[in-house]
Formats: C-alpha cells, sequence, structure tokens
C-alpha cells in the first residue's frame, strides 16, 4: 500500500532538453549540403543518408560529439565526389565545425525556471548528459545552469549499465530517481528497465540514430513541453516540501 | 612533530606514465610528414611547428585529444599546401588518426605489477587522466588495468582547481594524496600547490605544449622509472601495512 512519491533525485538530459542541439546540427548539416552541391550529382537525400552512414560507421572509434561529426563530414565529402573535392569545401567544412563548438547555447523554454522550482521543492538535480567531455563542459559553462545541479555527470554512453553505475555510485535506489530527456532510445528506455521512473519530453527533431519505434513503455510519462514537469511532478503525491510541512 | 607518512591515496595519470601515448603521436606526425612531403617546399620543423602552433590555436575549441589532433592535421595539411592538398591526402590523413585510435594500448613496463603491489599495500588507487572521454574510456578498457583502481576520473583539464574539486568531493585531505604522472605541468606543479605530493616519472618524449622549463618544486621526488615507486613511499615512513599489523 506504499503511495506513489514523488522522485527525490531528478536528472535532467542535457542537449534538446534544456538547451537546443538537434538544430545546430541540421543547419550544419544545410551548410555541408551547399558546400557539396556545385560538384554533386548525388541528391540531397542521398546524401544525408550517405553522411548518416559515416556517422554510425565511425560511432565505434570517435564516440559522440562534434569533433567526431566534422570528421565523419570530411570523409563523407570526400567519397561522395570520388575525390574531387578541393581544399577549399574541406575548410569550409572545418569551419562549420568550429561554429557549431562556438554556437551560443540557446536554453529550451522555460529550463532555467524548471529547475529553479524543482530546487525550491527540495529535489536533488542531477544532470546526466552524453558525448565530448570538453564540448560539454563547455556548454554546460555557457548555459549558466551549473549552479543550480547537485551532480553533473558527462558520460560515453546512456545505457542500462550507466545509470546503474550512477545510481549505486550515489546511493539512489530506482524509485527515489527520475529521468527527464528527449530521447526514448537514452533517456527514457534504459532508466525504465532499472524500475526507475522517466519523463520523454519530445524535441522538434531527432537524431535518426536515437531514434526507436514502439510505444511509451509503462511507467514513463510523455510531456508535451517541460515547463510541464514541475506539475506532473506534484501530481505524483504531494510535494516535498508540503511533506516537509506536515510532519 | 608528526612523522612524514606515506600517502593513503596514490592516483596516477594514464597516458605516458601507466600506457605509452606520445609515441603514437611521434609516429603519427611522421607519417603526417610523409603524406606531405611530395607537395611541400617546407622544412620538416617548419612542418612541426606550424602543426604545433594549429594545435595550439585550436585546444580551446577541440579541447586534448586525438580527434582535436587530426582535425588539426587537416587544417595544417591545407594551410602549408596553401589549399593544394589533394583529397587523398585528407583521406591518408584521416586513416592515420584512426590508426591511433584503434592502436594497442602498450604498458609501461611494470606498470601492472606497482599497481598490484600498492594494492596489497592498502593503498587506495584512483587513475585522473585527461582528454577525450570516448578515447579515454576505450584505452582505460583496453589497458586491463582498470579492476586495480578504486576510482577513475576523466577531466577535460588537470589543473589545480581541478584537483581540488577532486579531493573535495571524495573528503581527501592533502596530505593523504600523492599524484604520480609524466608531466610537470599537468600532474605535479598543480598537486604541489594544493599541499599534496608529487612524484614525476619523466618519459621519454614530452609534447612541447606540456612543457616547462625550471626546477622541481619542493614536496616532489622525481623517479628514474615506475617500478621505483613502491620503494621509494616505503622510504617516507612505515608502510600502511606495517602500520596495521603494529597498533
Amino acid at each position: 500500500m506504499s503511495p506513489v512519491l514523488p522522485p527525490r533525485v531528478i536528472a535532467f538530459d542535457g542537449d534538446d532538453t534544456l538547451w537546443h542541439n538537434e538544430t545546430l546540427f541540421s543547419m550544419t548539416q544545410e551548410r555541408f549540403r551547399a558546400i557539396l552541391r556545385s560538384h554533386l550529382s548525388l541528391d540531397l537525400a542521398d546524401l544525408d543518408a550517405r553522411l548518416l552512414a559515416t556517422e554510425r560507421k565511425n560511432l565505434a572509434v570517435y564516440g559522440y560529439g562534434i569533433k567526431g561529426f566534422v570528421l565523419s563530414m570530411v570523409e563523407t565529402a570526400i567519397e561522395v565526389t570520388d575525390g574531387r573535392t578541393p581544399a577549399s569545401d574541406i575548410t569550409a567544412i572545418l569551419s562549420v565545425g568550429r561554429a557549431m563548438l562556438e554556437h551560443p547555447v540557446e536554453l529550451i523554454e522555460g529550463a532555467r525556471e524548471v529547475l529553479e522550482s524543482l530546487r525550491a521543492r527540495d529535489h536533488e538535480l542531477w544532470l546526466i548528459t552524453k558525448g565530448d567531455l570538453f564540448d560539454q563542459e563547455s556548454k554546460i559553462a555557457r548555459s549558466g545552469l551549473e549552479p543550480l545541479f547537485d551532480r553533473i555527470e558527462i558520460v560515453s554512453e546512456k545505457d542500462e549499465g550507466t545509470y546503474r553505475r550512477l545510481l549505486d555510485r550515489h546511493g539512489i535506489s530506482a524509485d527515489e530517481f527520475a529521468m527527464v530527456g528527449n530521447t526514448l532510445r537514452s533517456d527514457v528506455l534504459p532508466v525504465i528497465n532499472l524500475g526507475a521512473r522517466a519523463f520523454h519530453v519530445p524535441y522538434q527533431i531527432t537524431w535518426a540514430h536515437e531514434h526507436v519505434e514502439g510505444d511509451l513503455p509503462d511507467g514513463a510519462l510523455v510531456l508535451d513541453a517541460l515547463t510541464e514537469l514541475p506539475v506532473r511532478l506534484q501530481a505524483m503525491g504531494l510535494s516535498r516540501s508540503v511533506r516537509h510541512d506536515q510532519p
């Protein structure tokens, strides 16, 4: 008869959950097409498919992140032009990559307010983000959200093993924990498999590699927007601060 | 009158302290020269200097690691040839980069035995390594040394702030802590500045960026080889296991 209480620890994904990221990749991919357009017989959908195939092939060696993506763009450019890419195109690709790394971090609407309101209700807040260590640290710093988190974890992959290690390391049980993120594959499914809760906040675009088919599993809730989170958490039971007031 | 005791926590650098790394960069740089040799009027020392300058310029955007190094090689190749690099040379650079990422991890002589002997003496062992998260995790796994460490930290920079955060987070005081590594800049000086101890084990080559001039600071000891570490630690006082036996 244990009542469903809101989870004590709320962990957030970064890219496309707290700040925009996939739009930056899409914008870069547009530029990549524009660079190649003049020497290319391939149509644009085929070019996108070739780039995705190269990225996927390279994931095992490069891991996630912008630098690996730039290397994959260079490789794809050379391949699809049968080696006729001029050096000026390669230079252009390097500079769109650099622009991605230096691009301002644009927060998802309401991200700061949601974090602040959950802190005010005594939730412990974590950030669990995947990708390139240097780039993620830089984005976290530029986001201005760093002081709102009790714990920040940058990991190379977000699978069940990763989440289990993090919970074990910090002595958190699955029923105390909820993850909030935009991808089913990395933020929702592995967390539900551990018996914890997950909030799925879909982003306008999902990277093809992260896309999974199927229904939302039991224990996961879908939100139309991040700003719904505080109300949905409260609806799970008495809010933590109310419980504090009424011992 | 407190006697000098051996530090309880011994932290190791990874690259060029436990496994060879700089030799791999040197080997790759050799290949880079060979790729460019045919279209280059520059002499090789100038080429090395241009590459280093590009790497340094890019550190603030790319951080440390092989992927950033590969991007810097591509950029340098295009620059030093005034844009005349053929795409086949860029492909060759990408493939030497990939070879670096897939290169077997070769341990420094005696690395495993040193770690095992310190564990047997109840030291807590940490690995604190800098660079690309994905590549470092892969190297740690391939090194076979992972099970010997109580704690593994992959960081983007090894400065005083980083070491202070790690010690604070795990409740370790400076006099309980010693760092073992090959670079004065990242492994020795920041640690000594915190009041902890450091063992400098120079490697046969130091990356120019990590090179610092000057004497070894007080509190740092230099070792000719990693294998000297157990004896030097013991010489600091009674070994921990002896202290355990004689309460």
